[in-house]
């Protein structure tokens, strides 16, 4: 079983390997320029993680794992868009439109999207790309409510805006890895606590969001309950967990 | 066998009951804006009426039409936008994002890009939703060449962005009615050829591109000879093409 260092060097090396569609031309610059950033590369871990707890491969699963990886950087090339968040700076780096130009960054946003569809029917099993689809759609519905202020249950717009795409990375690591049935609910509610708490440890970070309605020690008691609740679930799989235990705790305590 | 305006009219209603995912709540109503925008239809047509050629039920080929459809309205909403073409008006009603807001719009073309794909998914044959990302990556490619003034080969640019998708809307048909394999090239040279005259038209009508570089007259042989080839080729196949050569025909007289 590999560790989540290895995992995470597995995922870079897959990305910095993908082919595009060559239809694509210069535009492919664009692609990799925003795949490049330099993220932490939790989601795609944590489906691999998933993978090998259930049975299966990490080769099987690194097109699944990649997928989910390049519908989170479209959403990040759109986000920072000037017509959304118009953050000119990504991880240190400028944003893709300010270092291509908006027209091109938008289009490369649309290109990783299809992308990402494109590894994911490389699998026979069509529940995968289906399991992209809809928590691409969800992600999508909980951007709308936080930008259109419908905001008031936080939660919910949390639970769709970040944790669809973690139980989505915990789902397709599933399916890869030919698993889906065994531990549905314990594997469902581990993906939402865990991005429960991705999430309220990054605005505890921020100072935004869940800190800023539930103030710093009510968001730490809620990060507390998610990184809890996430470790029972492992706990009632019949898996060997110990990987996506480290990554429940590397999320918790995480400062950057 | 339907004529174009009964399978027109089939399309329409499809289009009308689509169940979009719940999740996107309220930008829904951005989806159902942007869809009903009361265009020709000549992509999803061209695919039923493919597919009816080619011996398959309507029914059973609408689903893949609507995907075509849905990619080509997720292009316009994303195309309208100030980072591309910037155009406040589409078919005289306000642009999508005129009417409900830039990010507003710019998720919603995110959203209908994804059920396009959740539409392809629905048939078991995979190949279904990956032409439709391939069509939908040459399309990107040939609007980014577009937009960069990578357009030198404007034959080759029109290709990609408009011809690209006239295949996709063949291929599909074909795909959905479980006759992928019988004369493929003249299928082909067939979807080719009528996205070029599609094109053509286009520029003639609006005297911009095919009809700025070649002149009013060299645009209209041009689009004789995409016509003449699209026809040939359908006479080269054993399929009833009398809807199809009525398409033909009624692209290459179109004032509008």
């Amino acid at each position: 079983m590999k560790r989540a260092d290895e995992l995470r060097d597995a995922v870079e090396a897959y990305l910095g390997s993908l082919a595009f569609a060559p239809e694509l031309g210069r535009l492919q610059d664009t692609l990799r320029y925003a795949l490049e950033s330099g993220g932490k590369r939790v989601r795609p871990v944590l489906c691999l993680a998933v993978a090998e707890a259930a049975g299966g491969e990490v080769d099987a699963a690194l097109p699944a794992a990649a997928a989910i990886e390049l519908v989170h950087t479209f959403s990040l090339v759109h986000d920072d868009l000037p017509a959304l968040d118009d953050d000119d700076e990504r991880r240190g780096r400028p944003s893709a439109h300010v270092a291509h130009g908006e027209g091109v960054a938008l289009l490369a946003g649309d290109a990783v999207l299809v992308e990402a569809f494109r590894l994911a029917l490389s699998y026979e099993d069509t529940r995968i790309a289906r399991e992209l689809a809809d928590a691409t759609l969800g992600m999508i519905g909980g951007q709308h409510r936080d930008i259109t202020g419908d905001d008031g249950d936080l939660a919910e717009v949390e639970r769709l805006k970040t944790g669809r795409l973690f139980v989505g990375a915990v789902t397709l690591g599933l399916l890869a890895a030919r698993a889906y049935d065994a531990g549905r609910e314990s594997w469902l509610a581990f993906g939402e606590n865990l991005g429960l708490l991705f999430q309220v440890v990054d605005d505890i970070l921020d100072g935004d969001g869940f800190a800023e309605r539930l103030g710093a020690e009510g968001a730490r008691e809620l990060a507390d309950g998610a990184a809890t609740r996430a470790r029972n679930a492992l706990a009632g799989l019949s898996a060997d967990t110990t990987v996506l235990d480290e990554l429940v705790e590397s999320l918790a305590v995480r400062t950057a």
